[in-house]
C-alpha cells in the first residue's frame, strides 16, 4: 500500500477522543468473530505494512503485536470498513487460539436460560500461551 | 431473565467513561458481521428484556431501537461477552438490510490492491428505508 492510499484509508476513519477505533478480529473462512480489540493510526499502518495484526493495548497503552508472547499471531486476509469509518473489520488467519485464557475465541460467554453460561473450552492451558511466570 | 440475573450480567461488563460497551451484530446462521454499534445499561435491558436489539445513539444520545423507522429490526438469538466484558455479541436475524446505506452489511470497503473498495452494492435504496423526506 503506498503511502498516499494509506493517508486516504486513515482519512476515511473516525477515530475517537483517544486516537482508536475498534477493531473485529474474524476468521477469514468460518466466520468465527475471535475478539475485539483496538487499532491507533500506528498499529493499523503496521498492520497494513507487514501482514500481521497489531492493536493498541489501552491497559498497557502501547502496540500490542499479538502473539508476540504466545506465539498466537493473526495474518491479515482483509481489512474492512464501515459506513461510517468507525469500526474495522480484521478478516484474519488465527495461528492457534485467539483469546488470553486459551480459548479459540473470546466470546466464551452466552446468556442461556437467563444466565451466563460458559459454552466453550479452554483448548490451550494459559501456561503453554505464556510460560509459568 | 431474571432482575437478579440482569444485574449479574450487568456486572461482569465494563462500561466505557459514557456507560456503553461495544456491540457486535452477526448473522447468527450465516456468521456475516453485520454492524458494530453502542449499548448502554438500559438498551441492554430493554434488548433482554424484548428480545428485539436496542443500542444507545452516540450521535443522537438517545436509545436507538433499530428498524422503527426502518423496519430493519434484529430479532436477538443469544448474546455472548467477552473474556474482559467490554464488548459484546449479538447473534441476531436481520430483518432486510443492516446498513442504513442500503446495504446487508455495514462493512462494505476493503483494502484491495492497495487501495479502498466499495465491495457490496446497494440492496434497498435509502429512499424506501427512510421515505422521500
Amino acid at each position: 500500500m503506498t503511502t498516499g492510499a494509506l493517508d486516504a484509508l486513515l482519512a476515511e476513519l473516525q477515530f475517537d477522543a483517544d486516537g482508536l477505533v475498534p477493531a473485529i478480529a474474524q476468521q477469514h473462512d468460518t466466520g468465527e468473530v475471535l475478539m475485539l480489540a483496538w487499532m491507533n493510526r500506528d498499529s493499523l499502518r503496521e498492520t497494513l505494512a507487514g501482514g500481521r495484526v497489531v492493536y493498541w493495548s489501552r491497559s498497557r497503552r502501547a502496540l500490542w503485536r499479538k502473539g508476540d508472547t504466545s506465539g498466537q499471531v493473526q495474518h491479515l486476509r482483509e481489512l474492512r470498513i464501515d459506513c461510517d469509518g468507525d469500526a474495522l473489520l480484521l478478516l484474519v488467519d488465527q495461528v492457534g487460539v485467539a483469546c488470553h485464557t486459551g480459548r479459540r475465541n473470546c466470546f466464551y460467554r452466552a446468556v442461556r436460560d437467563g444466565a451466563l453460561a460458559v459454552i466453550a473450552e479452554v483448548e490451550v492451558p494459559a501456561e503453554e500461551l505464556y510460560g509459568k511466570g
